[in-house]
Parts: structure tokens; sequence; C-alpha cells
């Protein structure tokens, strides 16, 4: 097992060339975040950014500043952004709405380009909003599709030709489990079928290729690894071959090829900005924005390379630590098919969680019983899990979650 | 003719009782804004209640602040804020995405409680991405609907048993002419027919009575009247007894019953909030909530008398003061059926505008030859409008509108 010391891990992160990144978040003091693939933390150039929207290009320069400082762009200008990160050119990506809308968006659209197909196929793992949008929309059309669920590991061998596309969430929310976006995006092409990523635990947290796999579409959230803020606007991603294929069934002004010639008529944009739809939150895209200067800063290989030796760090320290207390890893142990968070399960897990959460280290709880933890290169450091596996640890030791106030049911989001 | 002077407006000024709103409001210095139908201006709150959600909620109590900070709740928060404003109880009301996604929900909601009929009346006036988006879900659905566009004066005896949804904006972005809710809304129940109203020009800028109209549905903007900032999430009213009939085709997470519980299948929430769809924009909500605070201090009868004062002067001034130049009425002459706006047509439209912004003396122009002009009681004075009427005269007299650099084409949003 593991001789590895608090001490030699405090040498690890005075030797880790991503340390410096640390100082560009707001960490509140004495605590241990593990929960920025849930809810990333404050950048600290953030708040002069969004001041400076609100106060001097809306307060100063009112409606001026759509042209003036470029809100009309900014969808695309993050857009470009993003697509440094996820493997696409910078034309296939723009940021609107929510993830859940831009799941419609592109779900309608890719059902249309598939007329003769009836299933969505997609998997129990996925996050239900995007089952939930697929089953609003099947509704929505009354056209007898139906949303095909299959466990995870089924997913590659259910893919046939009855298949219009293929929905997939690349990593699980609960286990981090990624599956293998080549892989699938391949055979669904090799039977005519589409597919939809949802890169919602992907995007920031390593390195996607969608252009490497030949995806055809993908959405992604602004709020978790790109550290947009609460309820940042998301993103999606259409493919060069298919943009203007598309036709958005959510048409609106934005999405206009002349939004303000104010025709009666609609007429798709050329390109990705067709799938905008109404005008775009400036203040939260501008927070957005903010947090994607720091990733493109720090790069994602790097990224990727400190998350895999964090992700082991802790199941190794868990492993040793607190291996007593009846946790069960959740998530894969193979690295290659971890995303850059590990859940362990444990029949007491919420009021375990409460616990960690009250002494300041905040992951979170998925129901059933997984406790789950996200690893942030950015900001975390390997002497914080160090620290939290002893915080663990002296909790399960004392008991101190089996108190009332943790066995208390609240929403955790 | 008139007989009013710059002085007597000023003492106007002095006795109105929402003079001292203006303070409220960060208002360039020298910058005369006739434009807050199109963006309203910054509330001088409003950077310090962001600030607080980004440095305080955000950044110090982060993921905890769903519950602590109650951003879970803040959609219906803000929509019961609303609901004043237009007539609507408070449950009736919810801040959500944006105009064009909302309306997109409502109609498709909509028809399908009319199922046997195919039929959306609207008129050729409405705001074009209303009927875009009317246009890409009946594409979408793919039923024989038919978008039926009827001149703004004929939208009264369009109305027919063919007619499954009446879609109208209540208030006419261009010319400012007001719509008869309640009449509308009783012939269209007479035959049947369900009613959807856009409120974008109307909320925030008089009082509107959804409940006493017995309308079914509406949406609005957050960005007009209602000084949320630039994109500011939507609004949508769904009549109580519509509420557990609508079937959002937007079906994510956050219209869930419970969102918490992670359940595959989709089960709507009871009432309005199962017209949520994804994660909402907190930090955009925040900057609108702060918005809607001032509006509910001045109190929309306030607002609505001095508004009309200040358009029939705004009339009366231009047509003493600018008769020479061309300039023809566009606006309805009947305050009873305008809203907060005027609108003169004139050939030169374009290049004159751009001259008056020139000058701060911001309002916006129309395609094809409609100059806009917004009156917003809360931030505007009556020596404003005298001061704006003498620096259009000014331009008109010298023609120093006709100059190259104000007739270059440009977006103006």
């Amino acid at each position: 097992m593991s001789v590895v010391t608090r001490e030699d891990l405090l040498e690890w992160d005075r030797n880790d060339p991503l340390g410096p990144m640390r100082a560009q978040f707001r960490i509140p003091a004495g605590t241990i975040y593990l929960d920025g693939n849930s809810l990333g933390p404050m950048p600290r150039t953030t708040p002069e950014r969004v001041a400076k929207a609100v106060e001097e290009e809306w307060g100063e320069d009112l409606i001026r500043s759509w042209n003036k400082h470029g809100w009309i762009e900014l969808p695309q200008r993050c857009g470009a952004k993003i697509a440094d990160l996820i493997g696409a050119a910078a034309h296939e990506v723009v940021v609107a709405d929510s993830t859940s809308v831009n799941l419609f968006k592109l779900l309608a659209a890719a059902l249309r380009l598939r007329p003769d197909r009836r299933v969505i196929l997609s998997d129990t793992g996925n996050f239900p909003t995007d089952l939930y949008v697929a089953q609003g929309l099947i509704e929505l059309l009354d056209k007898g599709h139906e949303l095909r669920l299959v466990e995870p590991e089924k997913a590659l061998e259910a893919i046939d030709d009855s298949v219009a596309l293929v929905m997939l969430t690349q990593t699980d929310y609960r286990s981090g489990r990624r599956h293998n976006m080549a892989e699938i995006t391949s055979k669904a092409h090799g039977v005519g079928a589409l597919v939809l990523w949802d890169l919602a635990h992907s995007a920031g947290a390593f390195p996607v290729d969608l252009r490497g796999a030949k995806a055809d579409f993908a959405v992604g959230c602004g709020y978790k690894y790109l550290n947009g803020g609460p309820g940042a606007p998301a993103f999606l991603f259409v493919a060069e071959q298919h943009q203007n294929q598309v036709r958005p069934p959510l048409s609106g002004w934005m999405g206009h090829e002349a939004p303000f010639q104010f025709d009666r008529d609609y007429r798709p944009a050329a390109g990705i900005s067709r799938n905008l739809c109404g005008t775009p939150a400036i203040l939260s895209m501008t927070a957005l924005d903010a947090g994607l200067d720091i990733l493109q800063k720090a790069g994602m290989t790097a990224i990727r390379e400190k998350s895999v030796r964090m992700t082991e760090l802790f199941i190794e320290l868990m492993e040793t630590h607190c291996a007593d207390f009846g946790f069960e890893l959740f998530s894969p142990r193979d690295p290659e098919i971890r995303g850059s968070q590990v859940s362990f399960r444990h029949q007491q897990g919420y009021p375990i969680m409460a616990a960690l959460i009250e002494q300041d280290v905040i992951g979170d709880f998925r129901a059933p019983d997984i406790l789950r933890f996200g690893f942030t290169p950015l900001y975390l450091r390997y002497g914080d899990i160090w620290d939290a596996v002893q915080i663990l640890r002296d909790i399960m030791t004392e008991g101190s979650w089996d108190q009332p106030k943790f066995h208390k049911r609240q929403a955790v989001t």
C-alpha cells in the first residue's frame, strides 16, 4: 500500500507547474472544494469583468454597447474559446441558452436529418435532464419516436441501423466513467446514425477531441469545469458539414440571417449562428468569458496530467486511510476511462457528505448512495486531497456523521 | 398650437412625483435616453447587487448558495414581482430563458390544448422573432399548422373558429399601437381559441391586466422597461386554470417535480414551475431582480400617468417645433391605444437618427423609415423632451444629418 506522506504531497505542490493557477481563483479560506464539477469557483478576474460590463458597458454606453463592446458577437467569441478545449474549429461552437435548451435544439435538428428512423439511443446513466428533454421532444413530435435506454456498458453494441441518433453524456455524472467517443461515433456512422455528445462533465475536465472522433453534435455546460458562474450559459457544437443542413427548431431572431432587417420570414443564418435563438444574457456570458480565459492559459494537456495524478492519489489514500469504513469505489479504477471525478458508494452517504461539508470539505451526494468528489487541477492542491481524506477518516472514526442534523434531507444541487 | 415653454417644463419636473426616481438610475451626463424601450438603463443599485451575487454568494458560499441565498427560487421570486406589474397572480409568472424560447414553450403548449385546430393567428406588425418562432414550431410539428397573418387592424375580425391560438404582441414595437387585450381575448374565447400575449413593450410601460382580460398565456422581456440589463432573462405567464394542463415541450430538470431525485422519467412540476427548463442564469437574473424592485416602488399607475403626459408633450412639441421637416406621426394619436413610445416616419430616418445619437439624444431606427422614441417616466424629465426636440430641430435646420458618416448602415439593436 501507499507510503506517501503529507510532506511528500506538499513537495508535489511546490513542484506543480499548475500551482500558480490557484491564485487566479477565490477559494474561501479553510475550504477544500471538491465540487468544481458541479459549480466551479469564482475566478479572481470575474468581479472586475462583470463590473465593467455592468457599469461601463451597460451603464455608460447603453444600447451602443451591442456594437461598441461587441456584445453582439459574444456568443461566437466565447464559442471559439470553448472550441479550443474540445477539439473543435472556432466556427463550430457557439454559446447560448442552457444545456437543456441546446440539447433540444440539436436533438430536433438531428432527428430531421434521419427522417426514416425513430430511435434515440441513450443510456440509463445519462443525466436525467437529457432524458427528460428527449422525452419532451418525442411527445411533442408525436411521430412514434422511441427513447431506447440501455446500460452504459451496452451502448456500443446497441447501436444498429434503427437508430437515428445516439445521445450520450460522455462522462457519467455520478461515476465519472467515460464513454469511448471515437469508437461509439465510428460505429454509429457505420450504420448511418448520428451522434450527439453531452460534454457537461468533459469540457474543461480533460482534452476532448470532437473533430478527431468525427462527432456530429455536442452540447455542454458553462458553470462546471469552465468556471462561468451559477447558471452560466451553455454551448453547442455542430460539425461543419452539418451546419447548413440543420433546421433550428427554436428559430429566433438572433439566428436569423439578418436580424436587424426585421423581415417577416425566418431565414437561418449561415453556419453555427443559426442555432442562436433569443437575445444573449450578456452579464452571465461575460462571467463565462472570464472563466474561459483562464482555461486557455492553463492548457488542457497540463490539466489532464494533474487530474489523473489527483484522482489516482485520492483513490489510493481512500483505500489506505479509509479502508475500514465501508466505502466502495464507484468510479472506474482505470484512469483512461475516468473523467476528473471520483465517487464512492456508502450506505450512509448522505449524512457522511453532510458532515464533510460541515467541515468545509465540499463534495456532493447523488442518490441513492453516492459520494461524489470533483478534482479540478486549476485550484486544487495535492495537500488538499490528503487533508480531505484525513477529515473524512476522523468523521468516520468518531462517528460524528451520525448526528440528527446530518440526516435531514435537503436539496443538493 | 402649443405655448408651453422650457421653463414650464422645468416647473413640471420640479412638481413631478416620480422625479426623485431618476436618481436611482445611471444616466450618462448629457445623454437624453429615449431608448429605454430597447435597453433600459442601469439602476444604481444593480452593480452592488450583482457584485454581491458574484463575490459573496458565488465566491464565498459557492454551491451552497442554491439554498443559502435562495438561487433555486429566484425564477419564482422575480416572477412574483413581475406579476404585480401585469395584473397576474404571483404564482402565475416565472422568469426563465429568453422571450423567444418562452414563446416557443407556450406556443407549443397552447397548440396541444387545441389539437383539432391548425391556425395560429397573428398580425403583420408583430415583432419578427415571434413570427420566426411560430414558423419554426410549425415546421417542426409538420402537422399542417398555418401562421395566418393579418393587418393589425384586422386582427379582431379575423378571429374565427378555425383559430387555435391568437398570438399577438400587445404593443407594436414600431408604432407603439396597442391592441385591446380584453376585447381580443374575449372574442377568441367566444370561438374556442386561446390567446398568447407578448408583453415585450407593455410590461413596465403601463398597467397590464392579464387577469382582468382573462388572458391565457403571456411572455415578456426583462431588458426593456424592466431595466434588467442586456439580455436579461425573460418571463412567462400561464393562467392558473391552464397550469396543470400545460405539457412543456422543453422539459428540463428545473421543471421536474423533483429535480434532485434524478429520476429517469420526466414528471412536470405542479403549477408555473414546470415551464422552467435548464439551470437559471443567476447573475443575469440578479440584475433583473434589482430592476424589478425599483418598478415595484414606483407603481404602475404613477408611471402611466406621466408616460401619457410625456408622449402627448413630445407629439405636441414635434408638431410645433419640427413641423416643417417632413416628419409624419406613425404612432396612434390617441394615448388610450398607445404604449410608452412615439414614432415618426421620415424618408431620411436612418441618417437623422444617427445624427441625433451623435448628439447624445438616443432613440433608434426601425426599417424602413421609422424613428422610434421611448418615454420612460422613471428617469426621463419633461425638460429632456424639450431639449431633444430642439436638438432635432437644429439638426434638421442645419441639414447636419446629411453627412456621409450618418449614412453608413450599421446594426442598431
